[in-house]
């Protein structure tokens, strides 16, 4: 039986030591294709480049894996993988990341790297994004590398269910021995309380930088940001289906 | 009592034909707050601006209106009216659009139109996204005027049910006569079948650009697209929490 293939991507640039570590996972387990930004591209959501056209360029810095950066967005890079570089051959699995700071909750908004995983789940493959609560670039990678192994074995071993595509799985920063274990979660209802810096640049124009902090307004204990602070990895599973079927009724009154 | 306060954005960028009709249909029903980027913006999902410095200008385009245009993506523009405009002012009604072009079914994921709108909509704004099936810049905005005073003077009225926060309004490319009403609807399972066209720059290098055929593989009739292929506006309740409900509980065997 030919080995499944893996397609590994990331919002943090092909560079980042995240998706180094999550490489190394994945290709115990499948044969690995990279496809990933040839620049940070944190926080570009779901967003695809249309007005200008997109390059691919083999890298060899992993060695004995088939990589290409992309100078488009994470989502890019999934359909330039699916489309350009497979030509529409099966990709059994797609992990994306394993991201430099946490995607739990609301983040899975603007999120490159879960955008990139959703945009595999959307082509029906099964997808994981990986991300860490830790933005430093020399973050250590030892907790998530096994929470990765683990979810990756797993997966491929059981495969999902129903007509699941997608995991948002966010590891806390803690030790391995610090890890209580995995729960399956729903995304909190949290949100950023944002403020904009001011300044003046060196030509005497104003201009604002976005900066903020996480507000999370849900105390429920089934939500994946009540697991990161007891010490569990997270695991959401997600979708693309936005309906709000709980209000749609409610709505009827604009219906004629 | 003071007028209702109604922040204008989108993502064809201030200039669009889209964004005037709305502007006008807006002001008849509330104080109106321009935000929009000076730059088209389609398809940047929910991109937000976090490396480099965002700029606001004063634009008086739209004669007793305030506007700016902004150097950012569609989200930016919100946060910026919110947290910098604004200073915390009570936003009551945030509509995008009129998008040149369906924002129905999956598009929602990609479009920088619904994504202002979401946007609003996670800072509790009740807020809606007006797009039209026309991709023209010349499109006829006469039927899609007409349906967005309808929709911003009824969700005014009324208000939105429960904790619902966000509408998908897709109109079709047909005449005021040929409109047979407008139908709440779940977003249909549809999806791009893409391809890349892929040529040679003038110093030789490869690259792509994205094109594609949308395909719909849902036929039920409760969907937007259905709505729509009928001669319906569509109105998809949409929310920000993509958890996957049905599916979660059959991921227990990640759990340890």
């Amino acid at each position: 039986m030919s080995k499944p293939l893996i397609l590994v991507t990331n919002d943090d640039g092909i560079t980042a030591p995240g998706i180094a570590a999550l490489i190394e996972v994945a290709s115990r387990y499948g044969e690995v294709l990279v496809v990933a930004p040839d620049s940070p591209q944190s926080a570009k959501g779901h967003a695809i480049t249309i007005s200008s056209p997109l390059r691919l360029k083999e890298n060899k810095i992993f060695p004995g894996i088939r990589a290409f950066e992309c100078n488009g967005t994470p989502v890019d890079c999934v359909k330039l993988a699916k489309n350009v570089i497979l030509k529409g051959r099966q990709i059994s699995l797609c992990v994306s990341g394993i991201n430099h700071g946490s995607n739990a909750s609301i983040n899975i908004i603007y999120s490159g790297t879960m955008s990139a995983a959703m945009e595999a789940s959307l082509e029906k493959i099964n997808s994981i994004g990986f991300s860490l609560e830790d933005f430093s670039s020399a973050a250590d990678m030892t907790l998530s590398a096994m929470i990765a192994d683990e979810i990756i074995r797993k997966s491929l071993e059981s495969g999902f269910p129903g007509n699941a595509k997608l995991l948002n799985v966010n590891i806390p920063k803690i030790s391995v021995d610090e890890c209580k274990g995995i729960k399956i979660c729903r995304q909190a209802d949290a949100n950023w309380n944002e403020t904009f810096k001011e300044a003046l640049d060196p030509r005497g124009q104003k201009y604002y930088w976005l900066t903020g902090e996480f507000i999370n307004f849900d105390e429920d204990e089934d939500t994946d940001l009540y697991a990161l602070k007891n010490n569990y990895v997270s695991v959401v599973p997600s979708m693309h289906d936005l309906t709000d079927y709980q209000n749609k009724d409610g709505f009827k009154f604009l219906e004629r």
